[in-house]
């Protein structure tokens, strides 16, 4: 009997953290890719035994010699053959300098390599990584084909605090004409009034809603100036490693360079948006399912954050951390399309540019 | 919408090597778990390029304090809580204490834990670990609920030589008695002469077969002296990470303590010869597929195994090895069951214990 396998998606060169428990950088993103039928090279930057949200972590972090060394053999073995490339959280200057060196290479190898940057580089104002780690991010972006930043990493990168929309208009300009970025994607932007006022009216959020708890994506391609947004519930508390998964899914969806898809755009949709619209839909749906399982535990299981509290009783957090993992393994029919879910399409915002 | 998840099949802690490029250790082990149903907690133990196999490979050892390290902290986040555990390659005597240190640990907490252990020693009469690695391995035999050597590993943990009927019957003896593992899984043992002899005659491969095309599974249970066994056909060179593929599939087969498949045995199968025979037809199936990908390939990419010139042309190998990556995302449908594949059942051997 012959057997048939799934045709595959392709090879994803996925270089990011691990951790032994939960579900954050490699682990919220290798196996939704696997489940689209990706094959996924694996480069740990750190190896930890659970994210460093919990308080108190251990583990290893990949030298950059360690992690040049590895992409030295598997280029003389001839193993660094992907057609995308996806980067995260890297530790430190020097071992992000190694994966950028190591972008460049195969850019330069293959020139339509999709390579999608994640600059984890902080949230909420508050950044995780030492400063000497920006400029070299920012020297990496001409290198990428698609960023994921969150609001606070388009400020760190372009240097502008987004507070209206001359800033958002100045900061996504910079990106894609300082920084030779094709496709900005701004994760999650907080829809403070400004931003809920310039938004067309098919975008906003329901009038009854509270606006501080709704989140915006935007989308914007260099080619055409287009733009497109879509507007998300906010769930309450934090949870880690979405950024994660959505940036993964955002690279699984987005076509390939011989895809038919690539040069298609049907009712106001790109290549980029659907995509996006795709990843957003599944991100959220995998955020409702890992909300309604935690509201479901035991009491002390699901403890409010508290920081005084939490530091007087490091288990409190952990506890609250553990039962907010991501449902990954329990929603992996969301992630393969099997389960359908609502689909949140971002719309076009023509008049972005001219607001 | 309320989102439903998939019923989980439980949390197992995955102990084993990962290499960046292609599917040994927990690349061949982890996705097919989490496709499975199962939270996976992944414990790296080297982080290499790629297998030893292709001669040329790079990265890093985790040492016995590194691995401690994250087993302690996982321990003191109230993160060591799998239901089951896999153990597979481990760098080194040191490191191999330390994780039987931690089985003891977690036995200890959960008496009815599931574990199995996969004693990677080598293969085909070459011992890939120091030798020092072996007492260790026999003194975490007692802690397993499974083992799945292949018959050089037996050879290796018993000492005993197997040659005939009652070498066979003294090594599986002394693992269930001296060693006290409920369940040994002998995964793969040549079909010689004395060995077909001895099979019953409804399971010897069809008599038009040459013999050395077959190898033989052979399960035998502690309780109730159960032994059952079949035979598949040994398909033409070496395949990496189909160890570790059936090691998993096994695990995550065997059903759980509070299953009521735990005590069911219908028209002759076991809990035990159920989970293997899922996982032989699953892992002959995932071969077959890897198998005609390899022979679709250039002719450059499948040369025979010839040391001399591989020895003198290290890409000639590489490139075999490559094409003999196990093609387990193209496969994913056949782990998940939703690819039905011939079920290769294996039967009771009656007379087993008397021949």
């Amino acid at each position: 009997m012959a057997i048939v396998g799934l045709k595959t998606g392709g090879r994803i060169l996925s270089i990011q953290s691990h951790v032994a428990y939960g579900y954050v950088g490699g682990k919220a993103a290798v196996f939704p890719l696997q489940c689209l039928g990706y094959d996924v090279d694996v480069v740990n930057t750190v190896n930890f035994s659970n994210h460093s949200g919990y308080g108190r972590f251990g583990g290893s972090r990949a030298s950059a010699e360690e992690l040049s060394n590895i992409f030295n053999i598997m280029l003389q073995n001839e193993l660094l053959v992907p057609d995308r490339l996806l980067t995260g959280y890297v530790p430190g200057a020097e071992a992000t300098a190694a994966v950028t060196d190591l972008a460049k290479r195969l850019r330069e190898r293959k020139p339509d390599l999709i390579y999608l940057l994640d600059p984890v580089l902080g949230d909420s104002g508050r950044l995780y990584v030492s400063p000497d780690v920006i400029p070299i991010y920012q020297s990496a972006l001409p290198l990428a084909t698609i960023i994921t930043p969150n609001w606070f990493e388009v400020e760190v990168l372009t240097g502008i605090t987004i507070t209206d929309t001359q800033s958002l208009h100045k900061a996504i300009r910079m990106l894609h004409e300082t920084y030779h970025v094709p496709h900005v994607v701004v994760s999650s932007i907080p829809l403070k009034p400004w931003l809920k006022d310039l938004l067309p009216s098919h975008l906003r959020p329901p009038s009854d809603s509270s606006d501080s708890s709704y989140l915006a994506c935007i989308t914007s391609s260099r080619d055409g100036n287009l733009v497109h947004a879509q507007c998300f519930p906010c769930l309450p508390g934090y949870f880690s490693g979405v950024g994660d998964l959505f940036s993964a899914l955002v690279i699984g969806h987005f076509p390939g360079s011989n895809s038919q898809a690539k040069e298609t755009a049907t009712g106001g949709e790109t290549p980029l948006s659907r995509a996006v619209s795709h990843a957003l839909s599944k991100t959220h749906a995998m955020l409702v399912l890992t909300h309604e399982a935690a509201l479901a535990l035991p009491e002390e299981e699901r403890l409010v954050t508290d920081e005084e509290l939490d530091a007087r009783e490091p288990m409190r957090k952990i506890r609250r951390m553990r039962g907010r993992e991501l449902r990954l393994i329990q929603g992996q029919d969301i992630i393969r399309g099997t389960q359908p879910v609502e689909y949140r399409e971002l719309q076009p915002w023509t008049d972005f540019w001219s607001a």
